[in-house]
């Protein structure tokens, strides 16, 4: 990153975090609001305008900002396309409104883009030109650093890892096509297993000790509980993470052979469970990946957790206008 | 391309071309030896010092020589790694060799991704930064142009099209992935899935429709029987490649997805069927792809026919040293 501090904002589904950040990563100041306050761009103007001009007033320069946008942009024109969790209209010019408000040139990015970038140039991926950062949550996203830069593809749709389908005649994924990785391995999906498995087994040891541990959780089953049961040896449990695990490792062996990354950076609620998931992962990449290009790729763990979105997008702007 | 002529090397399965192309992609002149001529690399070295030697004799000055390679290559050391269809011995410095016997700088790459700059290029993608070649023949090979550039990925293995998996549990590809893209719609794939509508079907007229026309080509059922059935609207054939359409379109997406690309281009033997599954193809694309890309996202036939390979290494070469 380039002298002088950048501005990042972060756009969550709970909560928009907008940031000081310097060139080594260190966030000087920030400002958090809850998502459900920020009803409208303007909102998120006002916000960052004022945030803007009290680090002004207390001497700092920001040169740029970059925003991390949980949905579909356009970067050129600084265009939000349509957004995940955040229930604003479609096509709002974001970037240009910032712009008039603060005197500052604003980059967009789709959030996964962002955090790939953060970990790429900060965190688990530092010094490596090509990386697939993951992000296994709510749903499965991803980015592309291709040659050291993220990739974007033709309007600004490429990254969606979380579409590559493992299986053409798969279930339903909401967004139209067959067996999404997601469908699988996003939250809802490790539920929709993990029940299953609970009403095959009901009645044994494993089934009764995993609905003790959801019965902790307000009877929710829930990837938190299956973790924990896995902890404990649950066998129930290893076998759900184990089938995780290779669902995840055969979308890996694709990946591999189509885009031969340096490494995987894999972040996110359900990364907490790498543990259990990543050694059969692992396994299923390092076996079938072709050329043997599976033992040299590694899967790390995301370093800079929930500040990835933050750093990430200040380091978008400062790639862009430093 | 810049002016001057290149030298074009295609190394194909039965027969090895050099050419000498100027810069709109034309073929000056053109030396072809069967493959199984050249035992050696010692031998396409001498077949090539010979041809350049009379092209110079002639009064032309090519500035570089670039090689599509059937197989693994290490394009900055100029080392073929492994080879299909052609019986070298692996790890071969053929660069090297090359520029030794000729004085002129050469640079290696796979044969799909120099198939895939030439039609980028000067073909079917004229003008297009985004590009997906596939070719579907005995394999299922491919290129990836990103941002303008052809991708490699870290170590030259990317662009590995035909082993992306649609089905995470299908069948075992002899790479050691399972349900790869080539194992469905590669020749023997199709061969194969032919064969059981054929026994399922057995007795019918369509059946006996499709054995008549096999009994024509020495009893293979092959593809070109298929397509040929399926022209004069044979129903078992027309399943047939409604089915390789589906798949191939299921695999369309995720590479949208993940790449949004500008366009596909599809060349390849099988690609001459093109008629009877492109439909379900795009049809698939069309209504699978995210955010309303598959619309936008043409799949194209390839327009540079067999001169593809040899126009193509000589590109890469201008490209690099022009």
């Amino acid at each position: 990153m380039s002298a002088g501090p950048y501005i990042g904002v972060d756009m969550g589904g709970t909560k928009i975090a907008c940031g000081l950040v310097d060139e080594t990563g260190r966030i000087l100041a920030r400002h958090t609001v809850p998502t459900e306050r920020i009803d409208t761009p303007e909102e998120l103007r006002d916000v960052l305008a004022h945030a803007t001009r009290e680090w002004r007033g207390a001497g700092h320069a920001p040169r740029g900002i970059g925003v991390g946008v949980p949905g579909w942009v356009d970067a050129e024109a600084g265009l939000v396309r349509s957004l995940v969790n955040v229930p604003w209209d479609a096509d709002v010019a974001l970037g240009p409104m910032l712009t008039d408000a603060t005197d500052l040139p604003v980059i967009l990015d789709n959030d996964a883009n962002v955090m790939t970038l953060a970990e790429a140039r900060l965190g688990a991926g530092r010094g490596r030109r090509h990386v697939v950062g993951i992000t296994l949550g709510t749903g499965v996203g991803g980015g592309l650093l291709l040659d050291g830069a993220l990739y974007h593809g033709a309007r600004f749709n490429g990254g969606e890892i979380g579409h590559v389908s493992i299986n053409a005649r798969g279930p339903r994924c909401p967004c139209g096509a067959n067996g999404c990785i997601e469908v699988y391995i996003a939250r809802n999906g490790l539920v929709r297993d993990a029940k299953r498995r609970l009403r095959r087994a009901a009645g044994t040891r494993a089934a009764r000790e995993i609905e003790r541990l959801a019965g902790e959780e307000g009877d929710r089953v829930t990837p938190k509980v299956m973790a924990r049961a896995a902890d404990a040896g649950n066998p129930l449990a290893c076998a759900f993470w184990e089938t995780m695990g290779e669902r995840f490792g055969a979308f890996l062996v694709s990946m591999t052979n189509l885009l031969n990354p340096e490494c995987f950076i894999v972040g996110g609620g359900i990364a907490k469970a790498r543990k259990h998931f990543f050694p059969a992962a692992r396994r299923r990449l390092q076996a079938e990946a072709m050329n043997d290009q599976g033992p040299r790729t590694p899967v790390l763990a995301a370093k800079l957790g929930t500040k990835a979105g933050l750093v990430g997008a200040a380091l978008l702007a400062a790639e862009r206008f430093g």
